[in-house]
């Protein structure tokens, strides 16, 4: 499972330097209908997969599995998957069931697949409304980080990957956490400080995956304000009005802070931290106190969720996390309150 | 990639014993139409695929996720395979993939199941018309294997599977070899005698898969009279009149003995005593010598050639294998002409 992490701003370089190391017989990219034009030469074959979540299917994943056999690809193929996380997802599943194997790394293009979904092993689609349900650990050999590629992100964007690098900062070191607050994820880019930053923050994740490849225990720990961030994701899809991923999983970490704190004795001043800038950066929830139960229902069948009770990651402090929490509905519901209270709501 | 094979003719009690032993919160059985009746009880569900390499298919697979799905199956569920290789590939595909792996456990059904795509880890469908081409390396925890299930299977599906008993044997050990000559695949099964000759040749494939589970080397020993039973089988489906795949690999077992022989020197006594057994219990290969060209044409694209050149796995004596032997075709027609005569054709 070990994996190596590239943090560069030079990333062609960063590739000729890995082809160099890894012996092959071909080098196969696979990229979307966005990332397409990001690749730096015609020199090695391009297969290029519909861009979007609605296209992280089957069909595309066959479509990848007949090129690669029109191309005559074998077990001595590089692939290199350039995108964001429905690339990354897509193309490493293809090509860890292609002919048993292919070994393939990772150019993850937005912050959220950076620190999320390019790191860590994770591969997969989504298959009859099935969201990442079925898929394969299978690591990236290599995955190339660089913030050059979020400069033409819209903000919206950087935000929803933002949530994560934050969620890792609350799993990890509370310094961390107080110089992230201090973005303004409006603002453009500024390299030289998000790119350290993000090697801290991947670190985070390497490490306690390092600890738990499979997702047996401590792993679970990444799913830090997820139990509620799905909810309220979920529910912003049955009204039609979706927001992305990562607006739900900042909202998430307000809520499960809050619930920290009433449980673990979590720093209320980190608490209040933590949802000013969630306030300032991503707006309010949107929700009011007729929506609990659905929240709550949902929360119940969560894959954390043991006989539906509701489960959550909860910190005592910054990097002091506890997995699998049991916690109440009438909890949720009190720190729901004090969570809006907090976002102005 | 550890696997925990038992070999035993009380299976039920296998099963029960493993369920105790292995924590789950659901079992799931997959059979196919022609296992289904093999079902001890109806405590568990069923999971039923049509039988036949021709449902080896992508469509078949995503029904056993719809129908894990349908049941709440969780990564704490315990799949058993129950049926020859096509369940226990696709089955144990299925399961590998669903929320990136479940636990399953393979009963193979058939004795070429057992000796051969039961153990050691590979599972795959056919895609495209590509065989195998997709799948993972994913172990069935435990396997069980017993002869009790070979008393119905007709005698060309038991030598179809015992080419590949008589291929794990000239791969370790001489004495073992003429034990297993000395069968006449006609007659009924002795179970006293097959079950522990059984756990010989599996300990066979086990040692080498352990030492090389991905195959990058040493697990192509597994390949011996694969080269030329590939061209074999291709051929006789060209032909519109295909054999099982063990028939194929039984002469190609002779041919790449008698390559053997030429090459490093491996016992004439042997080649002629496995040529005699072969001719006996599988028949004339069918082939004159105008067929020579398309049988070296499809072995040099065999998966283990390199530039066309043909590659097979060659012997020294019974247990001293060489991987990657680079052959050339004039030494084929040579040995093609050799084992013909020796057959009789």
């Amino acid at each position: 499972m070990a994996q190596n992490v590239i943090f560069t701003n030079q990333v062609a370089t960063a590739i000729q330097e890995l082809l160099a190391a890894r012996p092959h017989n071909m080098v196969v990219w696979i990229a979307d209908t966005n990332t397409r034009r990001l690749m730096p030469t015609a020199e090695h074959p391009v297969i290029t997969i519909d861009a979007g979540e609605e296209h992280k299917t089957l069909d595309a994943v066959c479509q990848v599995w007949d090129q690669l056999n029109a191309l005559h690809a074998t077990r001595h193929t590089l692939v290199i998957n350039v995108g964001g996380g429905m690339v990354t997802d897509l193309g490493g599943f293809a090509a860890s069931t292609y002919k048993r194997g292919l070994r393939f790394i990772n150019v993850p293009t937005t912050l959220l697949g950076a620190v999320d979904a390019a790191v860590g092993g994770k591969t997969g689609f989504n298959c009859h409304g099935l969201k990442n349900e079925i898929g394969t650990f299978a690591p990236a050999t290599d995955v190339i980080i660089s913030t050059r590629f979020f400069d033409t992100l819209p903000p919206r964007e950087l935000k929803s990957g933002f949530a994560e690098v934050v969620k890792h900062a609350l799993l990890s070191d509370h310094e961390q956490l107080m110089q992230l607050l201090e973005h303004d994820l409006d603002a453009p880019i500024d390299h030289d400080t998000l790119l350290p930053q993000l090697q801290a923050s991947v670190g985070v994740k390497q490490a306690i995956v390092a600890r738990d490849p499979l997702e047996q225990g401590e792993r679970q720990a990444l799913n830090l304000g997820h139990t509620v961030g799905h909810a309220l994701e979920s529910l912003t899809m049955q009204r039609g009005r979706p927001v992305p991923h990562g607006y739900a999983v900042a909202w998430g970490l307000v809520v499960e802070t809050v619930l920290s704190h009433l449980r673990l004795g979590f720093p209320s001043t980190d608490v209040h931290r933590v949802a000013q800038f969630v306030r300032e950066q991503y707006g309010a929830m949107g929700i009011t106190c007729d929506d609990y139960d659905v929240l709550i229902d949902t929360m119940r069948r969560d894959k954390k969720s043991v006989n539906g009770e509701i489960a959550c990651v909860l910190l005592a402090s910054c990097g002091d996390y506890r997995i699998a929490q049991q916690v109440s509905p009438d909890e949720v519901r009190t720190a729901l309150d004090i969570a809006r209270d907090m976002m102005g709501e």
